[in-house]
Parts: C-alpha cells; structure tokens; sequence
C-alpha cells in the first residue's frame, strides 16, 4: 500500500477544515496555522505590492518649489518630496525598496555634512551652481550629471548659485536597509566635513582610462561623479559601435572602475538610448526599476498599459512586470534609471524572461 | 557672508510650518513631503519591527499535533505551525527576515516534491524514520540533524515509520524572498522527484577531509545534510581544543564544503555550547537570529529582559538588540541558530558593537 | 593588389636569408633575432623539458638510509634524497615546477624552525613518533598522514622514538617560487617556534562538519593535518557512494576548508582508489602530477609506456602527456600524488583533452 | 636529555662529509642529496638570474631595419628583434618571465592571423599604418598606443602606410607560459580572422564612463585599445589631481574595465610621469619590470648603478633589485612599463620593501 501524498493542494482547492477556535487558541501563543500557503499566501511567481505608477515633473515641482519657501534650513534635515508607490502609500519607497525624491537646494544654501549606511545615487534635474561633496571631493554638478554617495562615507551638499534652485532626485536604498534593520545615521559634529581644503579630484584619478597604482578592491566605488556629458557621449559612442538590447535599445551601466561592477552593492543605475522610432522587444526580470527621464520623450509599456513620458518625469516597473520601451517620435529620447538587480543578483535571485516564448 | 545651514535639525526640534492643505495636495500626485527625517522617519540606529519573544515548545507541540488530525494531505501543500513576531502579526515571520515553523509528518506520510527560490534550513526536534529528499539524495533524518534544501532544487519529505510523528523545524528566507518580488514556487509535476532510484550519498561524497575531484565553487552547499552526532562531536572537539567566544560560548558554523562559506547565500546557521556556569558577554549586532534549544536549559538575555528556555524552545533576537548567554546548571546547553549574517555581509550592513565600551 | 602576407610560415619550412654575421653583430647588444619562432623556437603544444620518471622506494631508501649516517643535524639545515628529473638534472625538480624528496629523521632529532615563501604538503612514508608543528600546532604524524606547511608559516620538525627512522615526503613549490625570484627563507632566531606550548587543535577546531565562526577566507588553509585513517575513510566512502571518474578512478582532493580550494595557491593534492581490475581512459592536461604509491600495485601508462609500481615508489607525469592508470591486481589500489592545477587555473592556463575523441 | 638539533647550519658553515661515491651512485637513480640547501642553493632572499640592463633603441633600430629587408613574408611566422638578458641568454627573455622584442611591419605588410596562450601587450614606437586587429575589432594604431592581445584570442596585425615602416615593441609571458608547459600556438586556417567585415568597437563600448550592460566578469579584458593621448592626458589630469608615489611619481595602471584588475592575469602594464627635476625614493619588490622610455629623458638607479636613459631605449629592473628613478632635466619624462605583480599577487608571493628603513 503506497503512503498518502501530502500536499498535492493546488490553487482554488479548498481548505482543511480546521476547527473554529483553533486560530484563535494559536495566536495567543505567537503562532499561526499555514496550510494553504501554496494556494494564497505562497505565490507560484513574484507578487510584489508595488504597482506601476508615473510621476510627472510638471506636476511634482510646483511642490518642491513651494516647500523651498516653507522648510526653512534650520527646522529640517533635508527637504524632499518623495515618490510613493500607490500600491503602498505605508511604506515610504517608489517601487520596490527604491526610495525616490526631488530634493531642492535654495541659493546659498548648504546641508549639513551627514553620512548613513544606505548607498544613494542622485541625478541632476536643474540649475547651476549645485554642489556635492563626498568624502572630501567637492563637485560641481550640472543637469544630467549622476554623483554617487556610498554607504557610511561623509557627505553634504549646496547650492552656490545667487539665484534659481537646484533639483535633483535621490535614489536611496534607505527602504531596504531600513527593513533589514541595518540603517545608521550620523550628522557630522562640525556640520561639514570639508576641513583642511577641499579636492576635486576622483573624476581625474578614476574617471580616465588609466587607474591609480593602489589597491583598488574597494566594495564602494571610488569614482563619485559622472558628468552628464561623458555619459552622453559614451552613449553615443555606444550606438555608433553598435551596441544593441532588444529589450532596452542602446543601454550602458555606471560603473564602478574598481571592480567593473555596480556603483553600489545594492542599487545599479543605467543610461539607454532610445532611437527615434524604435519600439523595444518585452521583458521580464526580478527587480524594482525606477527611470527618469533625461531626454525627449516616449512611452513604456507595463504589463499591457501605456504610459507616455517626457523629460524630468519618473515610471516605475515593479519587479515580474512585462515591460517594453516606445520612442514613436524622431529625435532620440534618453533614459536614466537605477535597478534592485545588484541586490538580487549578490542573493542569487535575479531571473529574467523575455515575452513570446 | 556665509551660507545659511540647512538640516541641522535633531531630534526633538519641531519640525518645518507646513500648509495645512500641501500633504493632501501633494498625495493626490502619489507623493509626501519629507523634512523631519532626521528627527522620526529617518532611525538614527537600526529600528526593526521585530520584538524579542519566546515559544515554548510545550505549548506549541499540542497545536502540531492537533493540526496533524485536521489538516489531510490531500488537502494542504503543507501543515506548520509558524512562529509569528508580536511586533508585526502582519508580517510572517519569526523576527526581521526569517520564516520560522514546526512540520509534522504522520506515518507514513509524503509530501509532494517542490522547489522554491527561497532556501531552507531544517533542524529535527523529535521523531524516528522521518526523511528528506533533495536534489535526488534521499537522506534519513533524527533529532538534531540539519538538512539544507538549497534555492530551486527539487525537494520531498517523508516519514516511513509505523507510529509516531516526525516534527521539524523549518527555517526559510521566505520572508526575504518575498518582500523582494522575487519568490517561484513550482510542484513537481509527476509528486516526485525520486525517480530512477534515490541516491543517498552526498554526505559521504562532501562530508568527509577530502572533497571530490570537481569544480567546487556552487553557491549552493553541494552538502545537504549535518547529521547531530557529527556535528555535536566537532563542537565537543572544538571546545576540547579551545576554541571560544566572549559572547557565544563554544560556537561553530554549519559549512557550504565548496567555499567555507554559510550554507545558504542568505541565511547561515550554527551551533554553540554553553558550559555549565557559563555567562557569555553582551553584544549587538545587525541581522536577527532565530534560536532553537537543542539540548539542556539556559536564560538568553535580550535588551536588559531575561528569557528562560529549555530543550526544544525557540526565541528570537532582533537586528541590533543587545544580547547575552547564561548557562546557570551544571549541564552542558547547546543552542543551534540560523541567522541573517550572510544577507548582511553580502550587501556590506553587517555592523557589531560590544557593550561596555 | 592584395598585400603581402607575412608570417604564413609552417613547421619544416625553410628559415629566412639571414646575413652571416647579423647575429653576432646583434648579440653584442644583448638581442637576438626571432624569424622562425612558429617552427622551432614556438611549440605548437606544451613542450615541457621534464619526461616520465619513476623512482623506486627500495632503491632510494638505503640512500637514505645512508645519507642518516653522514648527515649531520649539526651540519646541515635539512637532509633530503632529491627526485632529479632525468629530462633537466640541472634544475632540481622531479617534474615541472615540483619539487619531491625523501626526508629522514633520527630517533630523538628535531629540526631547526624555519618559515619560507614556498609552500609544502608532505606524506608520511615510514615511521612512528613523527611530528611536525606549524604555526603553533604540534601534530603527530604517521604513515599516510599529510601535512601542509603554507608559505610564511613557522614549522618545525621531529622524531620523538627511542629508535627507528622516520621518512616522508617533501613536496614544495621551490622550483616555481625561486624561478619566480621570490623565496624567502628564514631560520627562527630561537631555534623553535613551540614556545609557550605548543597546541594540537586545528583539526579538531577545521577538521569536522562545522568550522569556528570566525573569518575564514585565508588564502592558507587553517587545517594542517590531514590524518591517513579519516582520509583513506573519505576515500572508501565516496567509492561505495558511486563517485567515479573515468581517468582516475575514485579521486578526492585535500581541500582548503576555508575556500573549498586547493590547500595550497598552487599546489594541489589528492588521493585515489583504483579498483581491483581497474583500467582508467586515458587523458592530458596542462600542469605536472607527482605520484606516491600510498596502498597496493598498480601501472601507469605515459604516452603509450607502461610503468609498474608498488607502495612507496613515486613516479611524475610531465604535462600535456597522455596518461592511464590500471591496477591488474586483485586488491585495491591507492595513489596519493600532488599538482599544478591550481597554479594553472589561477592564471588562465589550465587546459585537458581525453583520448580518442 | 634534550635532542640533538638539525638543520642550525648557516650561510659559510662547512657542509656534511658525504662519502665520495655517494653522489655518483645516487645520481643513477635519477636523485640527489640536499642538505646543505640554506647555505647555496636555497636562496635566504630572492635570487633571480636575471641581471641588471639597458638597450638604447637607436642601436637595435638599425637591426629592425635590416632584418626588414632579408625577413621575408613568405618565411617567417613573426620578425622580432629580441631583447635577451645578459645574465641567461640562453632563457629568451628580457628580464624575469617576460619577453620583450621590437616588431617591424613594412608598408602593405600584414600577418597571419593566431592565437595562443600566452598574453601581449604591444606598446607602439613609430610608424604611421598600423593597425592591429583582435577577436573582430580592427584597430589603426600609432605612436604611444597600447594593444592587449588576451590569451586564446585570434589577432593579426598589418601596416596599411605606402611607405614607412612600423615598429612597436612586443610584451609577452611566452617565457612563463612555456616554461609552465602550457603554451599552445595556432594559425588561422584561411590566414585572417577579419571575415564578414571587421569592427572597431571595443574602445567605444569600454573605453568611456559607462560599460554595457552585459556580464563582465571576463578574465580577459574587453578592452583591448588603450590610445596614447586618452593615456598620456589621464596621466596629466592624476598629476594635477595630486596623485603621488614616493617610489615612482605619477604612476597609473592600464585596467581591464571589467574587473578593474590587471590587463591580463599574469602582467600588468602602467605608464608613469616624472616631473622635471623629480628623484624617486628606493625600494625593491618581487617581480620583474621593463621599462620603455616614452618621452624625455632620465636615469634610473639599480641596485647602485646609474643608466640614462632616452625616448626609445628600454631597460629591466630584476626581482628585489633596488631602484629609483630621476628625472635631471626640466622637461617632464614618461616611462611605460609592464611588470609581473599580477602573477605574483594571485600565487601569494608578491613583496615590497622601501629603502632606508
């Protein structure tokens, strides 16, 4: 006689009847029956709570420029409007656990120097005289230019324009490592960590084709600064070889020139070409994707829904979500995103799939 | 004349003269405005959710058994009961990112085979005859021993003997896994994968002094199975030699034989003695630990609280509570753990502190 | 009109017209012409200098046997019967970079502590009351027991009996680390490194099924015995687990149990069982083999000649030599034999190729 | 009774009176007795055979020149005026494992395509036309460009001018690829490789700020045109950044983009600046070193002795040979060289020591 077979359940069977009290008896204990799990709490794929969503910028600056007056530099540490997935306006995060925000500088303004064991990768949106410091390099920065602030280094940031603000977007790894419980955050005792001179210097010792005669292991990249143009015309040089993604047209990662890798343990961040009239082939993979627009405008495609977008708006694609990129227009259209796929792919979880197979 | 300062808000300070009207406003567009992150939002040392807690194994065993009656295989995928945080009944886990649960398996009884991207980790608490199967080894199993069922390979249980329950603890990432959008989970589709005769042979094949002749490097730990008396006798050896920590007592790792390495990319696990009268220092770390009482009786003292535990016990240490170990009998006491170091390391978060510095 | 081709030369082609006195003329000035690399100078295949070689216990033994006499501890920093390959006496290897000997030690004599570059695994041949301390670590060994001396890690020798010579093995990387010009060589300035005690716990603390819970990527291995009866079990029980190769029979390899790699960077060691009746395919592969009869008779075959041997004869295996192994008799056959696999992986230079194909 | 001591023997000390037959009988056996190891034949530093040398360009040139005109195409497989170290040369290498010749190409000349093992790194010296082509990518090279040719990669080279010859300098680990018995060698079988028309991408997709968004982990460098001005500018932008060794300047590595490693596993290749009126400190380290003078003038001091050196002119530092470098003269000086550290530091065997301590 053959042995019963446990757990042949499939979705829609129904449950053990499990006696009436019996939940309630467990719960008083900590503790709670799980026997459907393959029916509704175990999903057979991803089933994140994000949902796709866009944010326009036209609508989203209006705030930030009115928050620049009422947040005044001494009430607050920073000020920032943030992206909240619609799927959990609870958790603080534009998709996945990516945090997104339009952080505003005021003319003359300066943050206090402050440092955490998140990771953040920030994309210039507008204004001049903008500055970032990290790690004792000051650098300016200008739209389209991506500066990256690693875990647990010094940073701070200001405006040295007279007038007009400075946006730019945070993207942070502050809901992942919040949820692990891993955050720290510290404020420099002397409010800027910039003593004894600034330097300028990682883009020239980093971002050239030579690298310095050290040890260059480190896990967080020791180049900060990615200027807009060089990346622009990397890009281009990209299309021009040939450089080809069905999925993502001409696509390229920041790098970290130490060890090839992501610019961040956790989060990578991408720049792609979209030519005019291209029309991507759909996709799926593990991991968050937030874009921001750089360049023109298009629309993607998630999960069978349009969303066009124009520069300095954001999308998000949650993870499992089919997803495919339009440029219906001619002039070429630019996208900068930033991606969970360092995290999954460090845990041995990042899987993809392309449509019509 | 110097740049005003912006964030040097602390904790406490009150926060920006926001319009009465600007959050509701600004939800509309699906995002909030955040200026007093320092102060509430934004931790300035790791805040998990999870509470430290305690299941006595006498409380819950009655519940497992009473599950066993009601719960058929022909109508659940499986029957756990599974430890649940106070902190966040929501939230299924036993603390931070770890799935906690006790399996029973009647005579005679089969599970279907499945596999999972999330990982495994099973310590036996009682029973005779039950096994498990992963990959195509069919291992028998007692009390105290540990099988690992790595991410996305084929696993089954079962129990073969005529009377007499099986009960194990299964510890998974599930939890991680899930939150990540990153879970599969697939049945097989003929109930088993044990065709063509099972083998019962990797532990012979990687757990001896020589491994075999063959590229080594898998993530996963091509061991799936640490059977109790070899385990107890390394960690009696171990402490015969000496070995010791201040805040663990005798404390030794389950081992992925190809890289020295935790046996899952998430979760590792071990094993540790407390000698009798031994009182081990405090300390803190990030990652939550899950522990079980393998053997003998102890108090674990969780952020000033003691806990008393004895054999078959499990409690739980969240990310970055302060944490010591008392053995006050005259037996020795050993506690077998899994935790989420290996999560944190990966991703460049793991942080420890002594106390009394 | 298609440029010229350069370089289309091909082995047995003749050489270009060089004028008689250019190479003079060009070797004042410490260079040489290279015309006609791809015919002569070029190998098309490896071309190692070393041949196949085996050398009999009962013939070397009395030698050292003798040299026990003469050899003073006074006198001399080792007293080693050296494997000479016959392809290259000038270069004192037994086979590529391989260095082989036989070491004697006198009843009651120990040996000077010294550190070195070079790294060595040594097998026990003969005698009781054998030791070796490394790092601390005073390990008895006896026959069959392997030791690993890492490079830059104080050791010692010794031979506690009353009577009755103690033989092993030496193998090192000497010929690689000195052609490199990097060795270094040190004579501990107290004469012993064994002060304050010495110990006798690696095996016990890295040596079971779970490892100290500490860092453990050193690129030495942490265990450094390996003693014969847990090793010749290992090997039994991966035979009865149905581990097989076709080129070598039931082969294991000593392994680093920090990384699940070699126990040295370059140098590999294994053991392997041939059964009774056994035949192996034959193969080659890049990097040299030094072979030591641990157990029974057996032949190797090296590009079609056949080599009988019997415990204690060693025998080499240059690279890139096709190779077999066959023990016609009637019991089980052991080899114990040391390699530059890892030294070839780790640059990119491993290659193999099976017969017949 | 304490034990006798073996192995106290120092440098000098009169060695054991071996009986005068003995060696002669053993040396049958294909053997030989060590024991007095620590006093000649093992080295207490390293002990390279190489030695100290310079080779001034403007006296191999005319040698280049010359076997341009007897050295067929039809006839020979390369044309190479080898540079040999006085102190083996019987060992083709310059200095070390590495082997150094200058490579003409006359007008409409081109190569038959190969590969092999072993790796280059082509550093040019004249000649307009040139061009060499590696895995599809068909690069124009000039003066001052570097070309890694991996190992295993089908490359070929040409000279397009209608008249001048090309000359660049060859760096190759064929000396340690050979000695390790693991060089293979082979010619394309229809003579190129550049069929379906050639590319010239690499630079364009891994020679920027960002990478593509590909798998990169390759050992081998995806990179394989590191252009002089590109070179010589990210050299000019670290000295004013600020970059600094005692020991050599502005120094600065060639990196494979993808790993951010050494261009190939065994060598690595940097290009240094030496300010005028710049004296480097002493120091010396494992690995050997080639240096070719890249612009200016300068005098390097090994192990005592000064050599002045020109544009052109190539020279060799030993393993552990003391240097420092000077440049007198008031122009700035550049110095390109390949080393041996990335074979040294993946076997464990790299050391450094600064003079004066």
């Amino acid at each position: 006689m053959s042995p019963a077979l446990t757990g042949v359940a499939r979705p829609g069977r129904t449950g053990p009847a499990e006696p009436e009290t019996f939940a309630g008896r467990l719960l008083h204990h900590h503790a709670v029956g799980r026997w459907s799990a393959a029916n509704e709490n175990q999903s057979w794929t991803p089933a994140p709570r994000s949902v796709p969503a866009l944010w326009r910028y036209a609508e989203l600056r209006p705030f930030a420029v009115e928050a620049a007056e009422f947040v005044k530099g001494e009430d607050a540490a920073l000020r920032v409007i943030t992206h909240l997935n619609p799927g959990h306006p609870d958790h603080e995060a534009a998709v996945g656990h990516l945090y997104s925000g339009l952080q505003t500088l005021k003319p003359h303004e300066r943050m206090t120097a402050h440092r955490h064991a998140a990771s953040a990768i920030r994309f210039v949106l507008e204004g001049e005289g903008g500055w970032t410091a990290v790690d004792g390099d000051r650098m300016p920065v200008g739209p389209g230019d991506v500066v990256i602030t690693p875990s647990r280094l010094w940073h701070e940031h200001g405006n040295d324009a007279d007038d007009g603000l400075v946006i730019w977007q945070d993207c942070t790894d502050d809901p992942l490592v919040n949820t692990l419980g891993a955050n720290f955050f510290e404020l420099h005792p002397q409010g800027t960590h910039l003593t004894g001179g600034p330097r300028n210097d990682t883009l020239a010792r980093y971002g050239g084709l030579l690298l310095p005669d050290t040890r260059r292991r480190a896990e967080n990249s020791p180049l900060f600064s990615f200027p807009w143009e060089k990346c622009r015309e990397a890009l281009a040089a990209a299309a021009r070889a040939g450089q080809h993604s069905a999925f993502d047209g001409v696509i390229m990662e920041y790098t970290n020139p130490a060890t090839g890798g992501s610019v961040t343990p956790t989060v990578g961040a991408k720049l792609q070409l979209l030519a005019a009239g291209e029309h991507t082939r759909s996709h799926r993979h593990t991991g968050s994707v937030v874009y921001v627009a750089a360049q023109g405008r298009g629309t993607v495609t998630i999960d069978g829904v349009d969303h066009a977008w124009s520069a300095g708006d954001t999308f998000c694609v949650p993870s499992w979500s089919w997803h495919s990129h339009a440029n219906p227009g001619t002039e070429e259209a630019v996208l900068f995103s930033y991606n969970e796929f360092p995290l999954l792919e460090r845990l041995g979880l990042y899987a993809e799939e392309p449509a019509g197979q």
